[in-house]
């Protein structure tokens, strides 16, 4: 599978085009919108969020709620496009809309947006040209793809879930027995965490960061149940598959770190405290006796859950003003905006869900027949039970 | 560029082919040996690093110390290959030595290797087939390939360098003026450590892992200072620097988790204390009055040092014996093993900033003109000019 | 630049997606417009490029009449969807709908189409899953996506043109002074051939095949003035830019063959018929004094008129019935099919002559730097400068 | 699959890594240099293909004769390095050993090479820096490759073997009743025809061209059977095994044309004679009365036999002098060159049959699981059988 996305934040609308999606897989809106709407909620969102219901259009690649084989393209329209379309036009202006549009022109670059750096590179000086492609409402298209991926593993038995492990500081803890009871207490909190008590505090922490038009960021967890083992490979450094999910986390708006089990803490503990154990029992085959891991050996999969943390920083569109400089006339200002999340990480950890359910999803096309839906489902299903008998 | 590598830990020896290096860059063979000794040092290292000098032959793409844009191929020999002509041979075995080659057969998996996932990946019963290319004498060809990325950052004025900030949980405090400085101090310290008093607790940790018959990691912090202004791309997901630096750290063997600049801890603080401030100046430009950000910014190069972590996991080769399954008995074992490193922490902080010079070197050839030194250095410096007027 | 293409020959319409076209190009909806105009015209067109008039719409990418360096989204419409709008429908179908919509399964092969093939493929045994893919429907968005690779060329003094040079046999001579006149005199015939008495009996050719309920094929050429020389590369195999050429060539639906410069006659003559000779004057550097190589050697231009044909076979679908069998009935059935076009080649050239535009255009954003227009003109400027002194 | 080739003409040696190979096929150095052996034979070779004897080693991926799954690299030595040590040596030259090299400088572009355009793309005064790479001594690891994917093939049941058609303008006929004995025929004639008559006349051509001083080429005709039938895609254009098939064979050096089927005689005839006719039976399932498609409809395999035709140009180097111009001194000169093959179209036609053997066999693995060379065979066994009854 590949996928290329378009669009702009206040543009007509949002595009995608998934190139190598099986055929015969099930697939309707309602499999995207699913998705879609998970990731407009949460505790702490701004407006926009509430006055927009992304609803996605499949145009090709589905027939009759059932793939085809053929390149899948969705589109998401913004609804508030009626208000923009001449700040955002592809068409020349005419000369008597230019002066309404140039109070739309943005010379004050955000600190920690893309804003400066894109002008730089792509010589805008109206950094609305940048913003509105860099906006995390392309996350959208994100998780839109990663539905699709989402709905293959679901049908071939791979469950993937993500839950809130901290945000601002407040780390929560609980454990949970099945990935099914992660998800559901995930889903019914307003932080996507499943520690209740942590949830409380996330919540009057955002509050608070709103208040003091602040914004704090998080850490999401994905987990991922299911995955058969030896899916990515050690062979080459390319095809490792923990490496992959580590660039497809990293390449989130405002995602900063990314971990794979026990991430960074492995630094502080001795080898024996990090590595699993090998069992071995004639009904399952292979197994672990922990899972510090987090699911991957040599850049492979162990058969255990995936276990894959991501952080995101704080929004970086504040109340609380950051110093900046207005790029015509050099002059500092206070970076301040007035509607603004103060807090998206219940939200983002949606899109990485998305994207990690991509990568997993795509190891498997490429490690087995990717053509048709149900010799994929033929061939994973020997595989494990193959490994069973290894 | 782009470039693959093949290699067995005990076969003849290790290769690459580096793709799309630009024209008349200067390279000799002992700006790759300087880069492959740096690896095999440290405090910590078992004895074969000592035994073996690794030194590598350029067979094709320079001409009389100058790169010519063909194709670079290099190599690097094996020494040992020697004492394991009959095991490791290409050539079908004669039936007189099957004997002798089956007493090295593999097939009790070792926790925290590829030797498992691999085995039934590819249906291996003898796990050498699988632990000779999972081993990390493969991250020699990924420092082989980094010198070349190095030398043309270097030519660029772009200096990359490496320190470790934690081993076994000794963290290391410090700071430095300059880069230059970073180095100097890094490449004083057994353990590539800039802490004098870590530095010195840190060879007491390892040594006393090693007593204990353990193993420890650590965290490593590439820097680099000199990128200009606006490399990589916020435009797609896959065209951020930030996110293809994730991934190819989190492929260096044994590496569990990446952060740009203060990564997870981004999740504790408040947005105001996250995001760089923007300042500007008429002789410089834009500046940022602190870099919590490591020098990124929407996919994209502030201009700022690059900052990224990386976390290595204890080396799995334990004296202390961790519990596994023999693939043919099923019969548990205690996977101990006699010869092995402690610590590979400042040897694998080598490999992480070779990777990532990679990395920031192709980004570089991706935007600028890539066949040509000369043309690439005159666009880079015309860019930052410009830059600095923007 | 890299696209992807989506869309079903009656399902709601057609999309791409191009990554990767460098800001501040000018670009309006007309420039593509015209192209896909062109693609509908034509001597021996059925129906329905009478009937539909493809119009696009730019969603993203462009702003204002410039392109700013994001994804360029392009959607056409199908206007007879409503029509189809069950039998093509991306939902499922509700079980009092079935039945009207099976009339329309298909599931008898024709000869020279994917049918089949893809069927098989992708267990499809409702063919219409295949063809309304493989269709050459397709061919629209290439043309799109060609439109602004043209623009780009354009823009840089690089003019593309095509001519048809054979249609059933009928094969053109003359010759042309400019390729502006090869353009202006080729666009004026219905034929889109620049001899007139050969377009006269290419006219006839068609109406009496179309008599005979029978259709045919013929060869287009491309020619291309303007590009800088030494672009492509020899240094590895699949940097060359006639390879990259005659794969795509090669893939437009119904194309069987492709030629650079004098192409299978070279078999025919001696060496010293064959090679261009060389010549120098101080004003314009280095010149061929014949182009019999079509532009190229070594895999890179030589600043001489890139000159490429392509054959197309006839249109496979038949008035004159071949023989086929029905796949649910294994019954043998002669493939005969109403409506269609008795002759595709001089719409098929527009499809030739924008694909080989994509690829030039591409080959100059890999050797230049590619995120802005102003900077890569200013670079291709500066080298055909360099090499008329080199 | 994929692989990168690196080596110049007289340098140390000949190198190419392949990744992506399948764990378990029998492999060993001889098939490769049956191969190696191949290309290097024919009438009308000069004298240094009778003096050196191409043998390959392989250096890693392979153990005991069967591959493992790891990358494999294959180095091939030049034999007379030891004379050219000094003029390509990758370390600079010592000051006193300057004088020697420069004798061998070249400033004289030979017509019908990549030597001027090369010079003036990477701005090499000396053209040794292009024709050292540019030379068909690459192609010597073209078919390294392609002997690996030969095997492959092999194994899998499907054979592919070449012919030449054509030397300048000499034309074969000639049929044959399998492909067996097609290469049966082709690899007993000098010049690797199986039209006897044919033979004899191409071999006076040759001898008759160097005679004049002059050089002659042709057209061979590559065919497979037994491959699969809806292998390749036509659900995106780069699927199209057909158009990644004519990429391959044009960026072979001195290639000019490609055609698959009757090619271009496609355009002169009508649409009921160019496609063929599907049949059914019971045994085989669907089958076609005749192959004028090559074995591909709609970028797919049909399941008949594979004809690719490519066209090599006379060799450029020429004893008959082309014009041409000094860039040092401008001044006009003949290009003559003393040692020269006058026709390298036998040999030629071995590297095409392997670059195709590469696509074919890449082709599979894109469409099975790809990791293990029994799962391969078993599921393109499964295919077959479940095409068989479609």
């Amino acid at each position: 599978m590949r996928f290329l996305t378009a669009g702009e934040s206040h543009g007509p609308g949002l595009t995608t085009i998934i190139e190598g999606v099986p055929a015969h897989l099930p697939l309707t809106q309602e499999d995207i919108n699913v998705e879609l709407k998970r990731r407009q909620g949460g505790h702490g969102r701004g407006r926009r969020m509430k006055i927009e219901k992304d609803l996605v259009t499949i145009t090709s690649g589905v027939r009759h709620g059932m793939t085809t084989g053929a390149p899948i393209a969705l589109t998401v329209t913004n609804d508030d496009y009626v208000h923009w379309e001449q700040v955002m036009s592809a068409e020349p202006l005419k000369a008597e809309d230019e002066h309404r549009v140039q109070t739309k022109t943005i010379t004050r670059p955000r600190p920690g947006h893309a804003d400066l750096n894109g002008a730089i590179k792509y010589n805008h000086r109206d950094m609305r040209n940048i913003l509105e492609r860099s906006s995390a409402r392309e996350t959208t298209m994100r998780v839109a793809v990663g539905s699709v991926a989402k709905k293959l593993l679901k049908e071939l038995g791979i469950t993937v879930g993500v839950h809130v492990v901290n945000i601002g500081g407040v780390k929560a803890s609980g454990t949970y027995q099945s990935i099914d009871e992660l998800i559901e207490r995930a889903e019914a909190s307003a932080v996507r965490c499943i520690d209740e008590e942590a949830s409380e505090q996330m919540k009057t922490a955002i509050d608070e960061a709103k208040k003091n038009g602040d914004s704090i960021g998080g850490v999401v967890q994905v987990v991922a149940t299911g995955m058969p083992q030896g899916v990515g490979s050690h062979v080459h450094y390319d095809r490792k598959l923990d490496g992959k999910i580590a660039g497809a986390v990293m390449s989130i708006n405002a995602f900063k770190g990314v971990e794979v089990g026990i991430g960074f803490e492995a630094a502080n503990l001795p080898g024996s405290q990090v590595h699993d154990e090998i069992y071995w029992n004639e009904d399952e085959g292979y197994k672990r006796s922990t899972n510090r891991l987090g699911g991957f050996e040599g850049g492979m999969t162990t058969g255990m859950p995936i276990v894959i943390n991501g952080v995101m920083k704080p929004i970086p569109t504040l109340y609380k003003p950051l110093k900046s400089v207005d790029i015509d006339s050099k002059e500092t200002f206070e970076a301040s905006i007035e509607r603004s999340d103060s807090c998206a990480v219940p939200a983002a950890a949606v899109v990485c869900e998305n994207v990690v359910a991509f990568e997993l999803a795509n190891s498997l096309l490429e490690m087995f027949s990717a053509d048709r839906f149900d010799r994929l489902k033929e061939q994973i299903d020997a595989h494990i039970e193959e490994a069973s008998r290894f």
